[in-house]
């Protein structure tokens, strides 16, 4: 995996638009709306890279184990699942917001293995929003966001409570 | 981060119990037990080699721009708190387990920074449990994890429904 190979869905996005994307803030995020990102290649090298370093359980490191597992073969760590779907929310969107982090997530679910060579693509549906009672500089976003592979397969879901900037902190919302 | 750092817990309690611990299966796992492991000891490098490759938002990256943002400092993901996370519950108990692996998470709660130097343990509790209908040789095992600072501080939380293989399976639960 080199920047290069991270580069993807936002120079593609800047070089049609031929001039920046404006900087999201909470404001700009409407409940109902959807969004698609990636896609990203998946390797064999960096979900046993992944596996050996934070999960190495026989069936993320080795074809014949992951055979012989639930995943029916190698299959990413569902961490490094989680891992690759935020570099795509980050490359997507997050790093040209006023995003000011998350306090958690609300649940992931691994509904079907990553496999090396998947290619993945990234779709976010903002759920809803609410500006913050104690910072009024602040509002949360609550998003989904659905993993699909080449085959149209859904791989992972997660929902989370996104805290972005407003543009005009403490403005009636 | 290296194996021999890795290797710490297990191989601490091997060398005390003199034989290899007792393979864990479904059958082994008592609501409302708890269980701590590790110390495991956090760096810098591995923050930004980390934030670089999968969360390269800013406060993940730069002292500077962590002390501008809520993190106070530089912090880690959230994303890799959860692979450390992960790799203690490995090395602590999956790896001598009839562990088949996690559906997903029901919830995480990142509370507190996770900072270069951070000496983290895990506390472990066993929620509840029930065996698989559609799957005799399998049960599902609720566990919460607590992660904490060397100040006693709880900077993470998860709850996770995990998939154990039974050492008797179909037997009356």
């Amino acid at each position: 995996m080199t920047a290069v190979a991270w580069a993807g869905t936002q120079s593609v996005l800047l070089k049609r638009c031929a001039r920046p994307l404006a900087k999201l803030y909470f404001e700009d995020f409407q409940p109902g709306h959807t969004a698609e990102y990636g896609p990203r290649v998946v390797t064999r090298e960096e979900i046993i890279a992944f596996a050996a370093q934070y999960d190495p359980q026989p069936m993320h490191l080795d074809e014949a184990a992951g055979q012989k597992s639930l995943l029916g073969g190698l299959g990413a760590s569902g961490w490094h699942s989680c891992g690759i779907m935020m570099r795509m929310i980050c490359d997507g969107f997050i790093l040209n917001s006023s995003s000011m982090g998350a306090g958690g997530v609300e649940e992931v679910n691994w509904l079907r293995p990553v496999r090396p060579g998947d290619s993945l693509t990234l779709r976010t549906t903002i759920l809803d929003k609410r500006t913050s009672k104690s910072r009024p500089d602040m509002g949360i976003v609550r998003i989904r966001y659905e993993m699909m592979n080449a085959h149209g397969e859904c791989v992972m879901t997660m929902v989370t409570p996104a805290m972005f900037g407003r543009r005009h902190p403490g403005a009636p919302s």
